[in-house]
């Protein structure tokens, strides 16, 4: 905390956004103090960890000053952010992680960059993508270990907030490309309920599937930026004395997991039974089997007509693991099969809605294990495909260490819309798990 | 036809797009032909029509003669389009209606115009919108009435297509911005099921509600080239003799339809049961009624949030109307009015569902009555709330003249994704009404 932590400007870049926010508006700090520390720690690390597409310094501590000169007191003010490079930003180039778009400058900022410059924030740059948010890794490596992979397709916006770079990043997912990067760097990752946050000039990969995704280190800071996303006035996390119900979700993938991980979710649903919580397994309608196909079919299909501009004029500059991957699944897929596997998911959904009357949230893996080795960033995308074709919303958080010392996440769930309520209840669950 | 119309250049504008894609495949025409006599076409009519936003005369002859050249057999081989302005072309200005975007090149196309000239079409240039598709109109014209407003927010669309400028345009719909200008163009307008077309770069003005839309001259048209927006090869409009089971719905707002729509409402339902259909009076669930008010909220909430940069950086700008309308509302609304918003539509989807279980097609109005004198283009929007927020597939036909020899469509209405079932509907019907 800026208060009991020496000199307040060499410690802001480690402080939560809650932080810096309480601490410029007590005056112990400054919004170009904080942006420093943050630029200070970017240029020492950087070489290592590669979290940035692009970084414009100048233009960092020139919006700082002047926040500081007008006196601005919004939500986030002074508050350092990266924002993953499928986003547009009207000051900054936006790449979409392919050389197709090198340089490519957007006219105007996205909903979600031009809501967090509104609440006061710093946009500090763009944060390394996977080539058009799928599989092609880009440069970013693991903060905490890096022969590893920081997870993806948010690689650098993970990467950055692990390493303390930056308190907060935007990022995107379609599968599990915000709980992933959470879970190999250590930090909070949440996938709002789709269709919540707009995603107005964020890249489509598969809008029946895509949301925004938020990385942070405190579950407030999540809370805090959700509504800043959401256009609405903050509303602090709700501390009132409260034991969650908790579902125990080991899905028809629970043999795939590690299992030193399958060990840690174990372990961790009889602390939690311990600590008081009503803790008891959930199994799932054997359909939900099939969603991992459906997730395949209709992301494929989505993403093909998404991108025919750069398969008629660009095809050669894609990448081969793209073209022959979700492309050519996409291309060759009828409208009969994709409508298919829509219909099977709303089933889904509609056999989930009745599980949240029994429990508050549901708890399930964020990752099959540690960041493996390698440059393989989104690994394991059958972990992810269930949840993130229910809509709803979720929050993996850095609750575990694997065999090597690197962090796991735990995935935890809730009803679609009910946000808040994930929030409360994992703050509970992770005051008794650290 | 262009075997049977004296000399083809001079008719092809009035050729639908199958017409001419038959007609180059035969050899009776070219493209650059047919794209010369919709331009002599334009010439002609735009002083008084003002359809056009945009316009490369020279762009396209090159592009036709490009596709002659090449030997292009495309399902839209040399079929000139226009797509509406809030679109993003790579070669045209897209300025969204508003004086903000004046000039603003796009880097890329959406993928809705990628696939329209991947299927060999010509784009011909960008139709007026009403500012961001909103209530402000544009300088567009009825082409039959010049007095009358085209309807919009597909202004432009509809009245190019209305005034045999192009066979085909492009719309998009939010409440009735492409029903409402086919009903006053008369044309038929295709809003289809809901997440099928993909929106990429297509302007967001409500996520949850937006559709692209198709304005075209006759439904085997809107066939083809939806199957070219989806991205799979085209099939034909199932002929096989087949009588529909149509559900009348006059719908809560009846009474507040003009008389004169009312009785050409009643006499088609009457004309079609004579024709051998079973025809019989559907009544919606009392909850329908809160759909108007479900859609000012939903789309006002989502709205406001989207044109976040444009309000920071651009209030000025902005209209009169849009700022004390949809922003005010949407800025003002709390989370919770807009998530009960969206569950109470939700709910009324699962109530319509069934519905379709009796029926194949719905009837209903697709405008209050004949195009307005004066120039409010987005007129009796609580006509399309409610269909819209259903997101099924819907196709007005120009079937109807109202007392001032204006026209005016039927809406004809089926289950989401049956989209090719209600062409074979809508083909039915059509030939018996008009």
């Amino acid at each position: 905390m800026p208060n009991s932590a020496g000199t307040p400007r060499a410690q802001a870049h480690e402080w939560t956004a809650t932080q810096i926010v309480a601490a410029i508006n007590d005056g112990t700090t400054t919004c170009e103090a904080v942006t420093r520390s943050c630029l200070e720690r970017i240029e020492a690390r950087e070489p290592i960890v590669q979290a940035w597409q692009y970084l414009d310094r100048q233009k960092a501590i020139s919006r700082a000053r002047a926040l500081d000169r007008s006196g601005h007191r919004g939500p986030l003010i002074g508050v350092p952010v990266g924002v993953k490079d499928i986003i547009d930003t009207c000051d900054m180039p936006t790449e979409y992680g392919t050389p197709i778009y090198k340089g490519h400058r957007p006219a105007n900022d996205a909903a979600c960059v031009a809501l967090t410059r509104k609440a006061g924030a710093v946009v500090l740059g763009k944060t390394v993508t996977t080539e058009f948010a799928n599989v092609h890794p880009g440069k970013t490596r693991n903060p905490i270990d890096p022969t590893r992979t920081p997870g993806g397709s948010s690689s650098g916006s993970g990467a950055a907030v692990g390493d303390h770079m930056v308190p907060l990043a935007i990022g995107t997912q379609t599968t599990g490309s915000t709980t992933r990067p959470a879970s190999f760097c250590g930090v909070f990752g949440y996938r709002p309920t789709w269709g919540d946050l707009r995603a107005t000039r964020v890249m489509e990969a598969s809008g029946s599937l895509d949301t925004l995704g938020i990385l942070a280190r405190s579950i407030e800071d999540v809370a805090l930026y959700r509504d800043v996303l959401l256009g609405v006035a903050p509303q602090p996390v709700s501390r009132e004395p409260y034991v969650p119900r908790i579902g125990f979700c080991r899905t028809h993938a629970w043999s795939r997991l590690d299992s030193t991980t399958q060990t840690l979710l174990e372990d961790a649903a009889q602390r939690l039974a311990r600590a008081g919580a009503n803790v008891a397994d959930v199994t799932l309608p054997v359909q939900f089997e099939q969603l991992e196909t459906a997730h395949r079919v209709i992301s494929g299909f989505e993403f093909a007509r998404n991108f025919t501009y750069e398969i008629e004029n660009h095809w050669e500059e894609i990448s081969e693991s793209l073209r022959n991957g979700r492309l050519k699944d996409g291309l060759s897929c009828s409208y009969e099969t994709y409508v298919e596997n829509r219909l099977l998911v709303e089933r889904c959904r509609t056999l989930l809605a009745p599980v949240f009357d029994q429990y508050d949230v549901l708890l399930a893996a964020s990752a099959s294990g540690e960041a493996p080795v390698g440059s393989d960033a989104t690994v394991n995308p059958w972990v992810y495909m269930i949840w993130t074709t229910m809509h709803v919303p979720s929050l993996s958080m850095p609750v575990f260490r694997g065999p090597h010392g690197m962090p796991i996440g735990l995935q935890v769930i809730a009803k679609r819309h009910d946000d808040r309520r994930l929030f409360a209840a994992s703050e509970w669950i992770n005051a008794r798990l650290i």
